[in-house]
């Protein structure tokens, strides 16, 4: 029988992740802290919107959850927990730390319940297409038992250890997204104050050892002074603090991390809703500047 | 009738482009400052080694140098000049001061000879394949009439504008590839302290949005302590410092080239000589040390 899935917190990752469960067959519904997004994303697909997190629990095999931040889904473990049946599993795609992840796994595993820490990547557009790169840690019988669902949100399913791996995993992606940030727009903020043809230079860029996903992504947009979404500088800033208490635990402090959350924090207030590639802002008036 | 070329510097890069242009049928010969690596390529080829940069340049139409230093090529068009016909052209692959190509270029332009700084990326693999991206400053008729021998050595050929206009997006590269040596030498020494299983690691951190060609390229080896080249630390931060002299000229620090800097700078001296991805040694040491 095919897994029903419920899926909790439908932003910008987690609307299309749900569509996309939808049209694979297995999404019985969502409840949604803003009801009106599981309304409206119930009313598109005939699916449920549920009233409470632990009615959603009741009738599903499998819940999807993609929060915000490590509160939120701690908070929602214990919303669902008096609908979770023993047997049935919470596979969370949300970036938290790693230990959050294990705090909600032991809590679940009171219920009988399990846990998978699915955090992805691949931005609003891997979201949409259906082909996020999901970090999976808990048990690889678990993951086998949900493969479905998540073979209908990602391309590549990779499983990276016990429950938390998934996000050291992914604390390590977003350190690399970090660095990679801080290299396309530091080097397209020198260019573009080069003189440089910039639509030539990108193509010519990706063509060579630089070449890169971001670069491919948000190079035409940033040197125009445009950064839609993708992913929020506010929310990359959170992942970073993960990543920096993480290191922290092990007595190191990470360059590139220590150096973009400077970045972020100089960054005017209103780009905490930009996406990452606002970073082109801060590098750009380095050479404006110096125009003066 | 064919464009007859002669190559200069026999290098990690400038040996494989040379055999590509032979393999375009377009190789008259070669120099090189060892000679034992111009008799090499000779006896290889059935091209000729000749004895003097003045005797390669007076046989043919095209020059292609690839030197290792601003100075180096300044030296080589001194050289050459005695040999050079007017209507001929020097096309420079270094990675120079673009302040370094705007002198080559006038010193040939009173003997009647064009120039071309063609800088290029795409590593050893991009050398060896004939896929390198070469970013192209001069004059747009003289790039057409040498177009031959740019595309025997690469895939993506872009004119970038002016003489010193390739040097710029060059420098504009070689910034984004220091910034992409940061995400991913620092990334992954944290993957591999929180135990991760790399292999799987990077094949996942491929399919998102960390993807990137140095990691596909140099995350594998790097995790096992090997840094075959590839690119010389040594010329990277050669490189480097032009960048910083070229945002200088603008009144500018870039952080990424800063940070860079210093960091080669506390590599091990041997690392001179290994590939760029010895960064990680760096990144690495940061939680060996913590151990103690």
């Amino acid at each position: 029988m095919a897994l029903r899935v419920g899926f909790v917190g439908l932003g910008a990752m987690g609307l299309p992740m749900a569509r996309n469960l939808h049209r694979a067959g297995l999404l019985a519904g969502s409840w949604n802290r803003t009801a009106a997004k599981a309304e409206a994303l119930a009313a598109e697909t005939g699916t449920t919107a549920y009233p409470t997190p632990a009615a959603l629990a009741a009738e599903c095999d499998l819940v999807v959850s993609c929060v915000s931040a490590d509160e939120d889904l701690l908070a929602l473990v214990t919303a669902l927990l008096p609908g979770l049946r023993a047997g049935s599993a919470v596979a969370d795609c949300s970036t938290v730390a790693a230990a959050t992840a294990r705090t909600a796994a032991a809590m679940l595993a009171e219920a009988g319940v399990d846990f998978l820490d699915c955090p992805v990547s691949g931005g609003t557009e891997g979201a949409v297409a259906g082909t996020l790169s999901i970090m999976a840690g808990g048990d690889a019988a678990v993951l086998e038992r949900v493969r479905p669902a998540l073979e209908a949100m990602g391309r590549s399913i990779t499983h990276m250890g016990p429950v938390g791996a998934g996000q050291a995993a992914k604390a390590t992606n977003q350190i690399m997204v970090a660095g990679i940030n801080q290299a396309v727009t530091e080097a397209l903020a020198f260019g573009q104050a080069q003189g440089l043809p910039m639509d030539r230079l990108i193509a010519a860029l990706e063509q060579g050892a630089a070449g890169n996903w971001f670069l491919g992504k948000r190079g035409r947009t940033m040197i125009r002074g445009e950064f839609p979404l993708g992913f929020k500088v506010a929310l990359h800033a959170k992942d970073l603090e993960i990543c920096r208490r993480m290191a922290a635990e092990l007595g190191v402090k990470l360059p590139v991390v220590e150096m973009t959350l400077l970045h972020y924090a100089r960054l005017p207030a209103a780009s905490a809703d930009e996406d990452i590639s606002a970073l082109f802002r801060l590098k750009s008036d380095m050479f404006s500047a110096s125009d003066d």
